[in-house]
């Protein structure tokens, strides 16, 4: 029997150990849960015969090199600060280690002894980052081994309600962590190409410069840019390319709504708000607006903000129950961004019977014997239910064909890596398919960075 | 002879050092001035017989310990930063001490070993902070020992351009430190409280919710937010004000085409663009636009932040040169903030023959036997010229006043101070009239905090 040891059994860790579990029979494993809290990792285990679950504090050494030395492979779905440790264990007992989270400089600075050893540490494999890596590289290698040259790569992806779940105006709720949401492209301006030119947008406007996209059987969707576009144009090979573009997917109207907090101020994380404890939304909400003896906190932020009456911006407000008097922030010393997120989580919390949805869009332009081509590239993947969402899905199966397929020897790479290799990325894009997380390819007249046609 | 070393003899010690040498004389004064550069100080005293130039390197200990030993008192004039290190060495000496910076944490740590030895470390004794703090302490003082309890407390100041000298459409230039105005207001929401209610504004939206202020003879000004207006709340015993606000004074329209630049991004300062070398101010413009094949910088910048065809924020735009493609930024690894500033340099650095003016204006709200009153307090100073500008008298007089008072033992409290104490500020305010530095006094109807009539 093959030892997978799984740190950390929360919600991203379902379809993973699912996955695992169902092989295990055929695959010859025994699948080790290590959790905090050992009830947790027995729920996912479900008395499985080929899997135990274990107390595991990554913060008790002795408990965590005994859990590591003991297994064959190690899989850490830590939150993404804590793997290093464990990084550390795993090099030294010279275990493999697979994990969803973004390269640490910690991490990539043990990639020469991970390599040394002939030991790989995948990283990057979950959804974004992870198969946003896998099928982009995927095309991009395909249209270059034609003979192609990359001239533009823009890529969206998008964490959302299903559309049978979507019953606010918002057409959002929190499948991921909300306060990530809350506070979304902050810490400095959104940098990108467009046709050869480095454009910038400050926080203040980034949620009014959205891109229109069209997918296919799913309506229309918006997207504002990511940070730092330009994380990857290296690593993926597209350091000359005139147009790089990262975007985050929400539904149409969502950012304009959303523009308005970041006005008033409420995303704000960086003060506390005096007396928050005893405020009531309503008061949340004027704390952002000047005082006015006779006029309305309603009316106040209307003129502020130039909100005309029929505005659905409003009835948006309104669902939020921004301007209650009677309920309450109850937290004390928040920063705005606490109470805002604490103020969403009561609307756009996902219900029992809810399903989530991830959406990814890939635009790739190329020249192609001086013709001017584009490939579009779409994935919509729907959550069965609460336990098998769509994040814990396209997180948690890349993560664990990856493992199988390290513990298998089918990938024989060494080093601190992530999926951009052919070699890793197509017999994981092609399994995962077999589980519905599949990418639809089309050609498309080849369109630039335009932004009056960009969703023609 | 008494000694008086000043230290540091930049634009802002000329009217210090012309008002020592005019006493000098009469009261027995030796002025040694201390600068880095000896040739800055030998211009300043012009062959004063009362006076010496030295080379004083701070960073040089022996040089600033054997200066220092051989006072009678030592004014400070270097950077805020700098002057720890002096007046570790006025305690060791048993030297007074005069600042206009404000109290830092390594200096407030120093306050019972100067009291111990009975000296005094004056600090904030300049303009903003220094006559501030004298002339509203002056009048809040008065209210209450009149038995007037204070319930509004506002206070703006600006440093700008001589009506006589105002040439531009943002009635504007720098006559201080330009980088402060260009990132003025950023690192946090702006703080205060109006009728009991605290209120918010983040940086992008603090240029758009201004007051207006009538100064008598000099016509409407306006004054966005100052980041923490409630800093000296506790200090002036203003604990329980349910109305206080400090601001930064401008022209009447400056801060709506300022607030251009803030929500394009420009005074953003922390990250450097790509290629800013290579740019011209059309470059950086459009840095902040999205791209377009077909529409010019002019029209999309427009479209973007809707303004109106006639609106004068474009010709305040023009007269800055943004869109020229000729004008090159010339500056390597540059912030927005860096270009911005270097851009408005071209247009806003004072002409030889300009004058600055530095305007001040109170209001204070009180309750007297049941009844509300109000009183408004203003002072404008205008420079003479380039050297002695309405910056340096009004940062250096009430320095160098300070420094004779305490030198001749007229004030006799110790520690390290600011000057907020009758004994201090009465002599003080009373001798800065005769050089023009006069606050007038006037009672209005109280209006509280009631934006519709601010200004009526």
């Amino acid at each position: 029997m093959r030892k997978i040891l799984i740190i950390g059994a929360g919600r991203s860790s379902s379809s993973l150990i699912k996955y695992l579990l169902d092989k295990s029979k055929v695959e010859n494993l025994h699948i080790i849960v290590g959790d905090l809290d050992k009830n947790t990792a027995l729920s996912k285990i479900d008395n499985h015969s080929n899997a135990s679950a274990i107390t595991l504090d990554i913060f008790n050494e002795s408990n965590r090199k005994d859990a590591i030395k003991n297994s064959d492979i190690v899989i850490s779905m830590l939150p993404a600060n804590l793997h290093i440790e464990v990084a550390k264990d795993c090099l030294f007992y010279e275990k493999n280690m697979v994990t969803a989270s973004y390269v640490s400089k910690e991490m990539n600075a043990l990639n020469e002894d991970v390599a040394k050893k002939g030991l790989i540490f995948m990283n990057e494999i979950g959804v974004d980052p992870g198969i946003d890596h896998m099928s982009a590289m995927q095309v991009i290698d395909k249209i270059r081994d034609n003979g192609g040259k990359m001239i533009l790569f823009e890529s969206f992806t998008g964490g959302l309600v299903a559309p049978e779940s979507d019953d606010n105006l918002w057409n959002y709720k929190f499948t991921w962590n909300p306060r990530n949401v809350v506070i979304s492209g902050q810490g400095g301006a959104a940098k990108f190409i467009q046709e050869g030119t480095y454009k910038y947008i400050p926080y203040q406007k980034l949620f009014r410069r959205t891109e229109i996209l069209n997918i296919d059987g799913y309506g229309k969707f918006e997207a504002y840019a990511n940070r730092d576009s330009l994380k990857y144009r290296s690593i993926y090979g597209l350091d000359d390319i005139p147009t790089l573009y990262r975007g985050t997917i929400r539904r149409l109207g969502f950012s304009r709504a959303w523009n308005i907090f970041v006005q008033l101020g409420m995303t704000d994380d960086s003060y506390t708000m005096e007396g928050s404890e005893n405020m009531t939304y309503r008061d949340f909400t004027n704390s952002f607006l000047a005082y006015n003896p006779n006029d309305s906190v309603e009316l106040k932020l209307r003129y502020y903000l130039k909100i005309d009456q029929d505005d659905i911006i409003w009835e948006k407000l309104l669902e939020l129950n921004l301007f209650s008097k009677t309920k309450k922030v109850e937290l004390k010393n928040a920063t705005p961004a606490q109470i805002l997120q604490k103020i969403l989580m009561d609307s756009w919390t996902l219900k029992k019977s809810d399903k989530d949805m991830i959406v990814m869009h890939h635009k790739f332009g190329y020249e192609y014997n001086g013709e001017k081509r584009q490939i579009e590239s779409q994935m919509v993947v729907k959550g069965d239910d609460q336990t098998y969402t769509a994040m814990a899905k396209t997180v948690g199966l890349p993560v664990a064909i990856a493992a199988l397929k390290i513990l298998n020897k089918e990938i024989t790479i060494s080093g601190v890596q992530i999926p951009i290799l052919k070699e890793i990325y197509t017999p994981i894009l092609k399994e995962l398919e077999s589980y519905n997380i599949v990418f639809n390819e089309k050609k498309v007249p080849y369109m630039g960075y335009n932004p009056e046609n960009v969703s023609a």
